[in-house]
């Protein structure tokens, strides 16, 4: 499928329905509304339906007007829907409650950059050369002549800054670069933008971060670094488990340190262990021990037993391969 | 003065010395090599000269065999200086010591973004639109055609990508993305280099960062942050004061708080203030009632006083112009 068919397809319809997948993060958001903004441009009647609330931290991106929840409170639309367009979502499953509009549509689209997308939709745009599914939207609204505006341009560049951890993942390319200085010269704050995307955290999340340093331990001469969090901890904090993400980073982080646990350790004998390294051990051989996964890099598990137990099991087993 | 005099100068150099300013930071070095090794291409003798070591931060940057550190161990060269590059200086204070080889060479030149550059040298090519002097140093190696490496990129994307807060700070234009975005072609590990450049941190200053979070106190609703740092906290996390920059951020950041403070107390009674706001209280102001000052957004002063005392009038002083 090129492109250039999925745009005959969208000038054709007069209703496009947006999805992008569950637990929607930047890309998929701002995907969805620059998409969504765009087509209204050319007089298409849009709606962006999404499986959850906006994230807050999305809350100052535009065209909220466009946005449609479903939260079990309103009902889904389930006839005369013209053409659905997935974004960002590898499969059906990714759409959640929503399939159920993709499932009664005339049309469907799926534009997404996962190498795992397994071509869901009648029509197709699978390109895992882009960074993000922002990075393919550039691409396909200056193809369909419409203008950017600075709300269309920030959606975008929230999308394909997020997607690429504000261009420093190795997903990050030349013509990445590209797009984000010309979505510059259409008024994208970029100062302003970067403080709420990158910066703004919440004041539990703070105080997890504290709690975590507070329980943070060297071993093997500062090789591996060790993060603790007990409900106690959540409690004491008032963080949400949510939180809990890329808490393992301030272990990974640290000059020295090769293998960054974070063990979240649950009342019920629950313990979830996250995993990282940074430069040559493969953490999802550890993973895989306690019948996890994941990647060389990055990898998790989730084990019950006594706390002391497993720490040091699995502080042996990271000796192992130092 | 125009960037095509200056290369003609630089072409007609057999040596030439290059200085970054005092305290040098990614900006001033990543620039320094890149130039070195560029005019090494084209035959010239370069060296490069700090006034003090190579940050640990930036130890991975290639070129290191370019570098002179005047320490007081080693002899400045006095004698036969041809051409003298400052980097990144605003004037001449900017080179320390160094101001020696400055003062003797037969060319000066300068090149710089500051506004505030006095044009201390014959030949001066300041640019104040340029997120950076790695900006300037891409077009002045492009204008001599010398080709990019791996190398000469890695220092430019380094000196760019720091200067911008990597592409986050309001300097950065749509220039400074394609810029960024060629010299990725030329082999520059984005990941790697943004990991070792933004991501990697002391275990003293993640200590610091911990203790630092302990003391956080919000104010008004959580509009006014406040961190203390004592001496007793620098001893126990064997912070170095260089580690408390930045801290001030940690309030910053939090979601709702309009001031941030840092209080950095000393032993001696001296409490030195940092003051940093989000959106509209202007800190500058605020820092001059203490004989300090800066800029709307950050600012600071130095104390002397009684810690609860200063910390009550500072509040104060903070609730009025809430």
């Amino acid at each position: 499928m090129i492109l250039i068919d999925i745009i005959n397809i969208l000038r054709e319809s007069k209703k496009v329905y947006i999805m992008p997948h569950v637990s929607v993060d930047g890309d998929g958001l701002g995907s969805s509304i620059a998409l969504g903004l765009a087509l209204e441009k050319i007089g298409t009647s849009v709606e962006v339906w999404l499986e959850e609330d906006v994230p807050s931290v999305y809350s100052f991106l535009p065209g909220s007007k466009l946005i449609r929840v479903y939260n079990g409170e309103v009902d889904l639309p389930r006839e005369d829907i013209g053409t659905v367009v997935a974004l960002d979502a590898g499969d059906l499953a990714r759409l959640g409650k929503r399939v159920e509009i993709f499932n009664n549509a005339e049309i469907t689209i799926n534009i997404d950059h996962h190498n795992t997308n397994d071509e869901f939709a009648q029509y197709n745009y699978v390109n895992v050369t882009s960074s993000s599914v922002g990075e393919i939207l550039y691409q396909l609204i200056k193809m369909m002549g419409i203008e950017f505006d600075r709300d269309i341009a920030t959606c975008l560049y929230v999308a394909i800054s997020t997607d690429t951890g504000g261009f420093r993942y190795s997903n990050t390319t030349s013509v990445t670069h590209q797009i984000a200085g010309d979505l510059l010269n259409s008024g994208v704050n970029v100062a302003d933008v970067s403080q709420k995307v990158f910066d703004t955290v919440s004041y539990e999340k703070v105080m997890l971060m504290g709690a975590a340093i507070n329980s943070l331990e060297l071993f093997e001469n500062g090789k591996i670094a060790f993060i603790t969090i007990s409900d106690d901890v959540m409690m004491s904090t008032g963080a949400k488990e949510e939180d809990c993400d890329g808490i393992v980073n301030i272990g990974r982080n640290i000059r020295g340190v090769e293998v960054a646990v974070m063990m979240r350790s649950r009342s019920d004998g629950e313990l979830k262990v996250n995993l990282r390294s940074n430069s040559y051990v493969n953490v999802s051989e550890i993973a895989k021990l306690y019948s996890g996964g994941g990647h060389k890099r990055a990898a998790g598990c989730t084990v019950k037993g006594n706390i002391e137990d497993i720490k040091s099991k699995l502080l042996d087993d990271i000796r192992k391969v130092l």
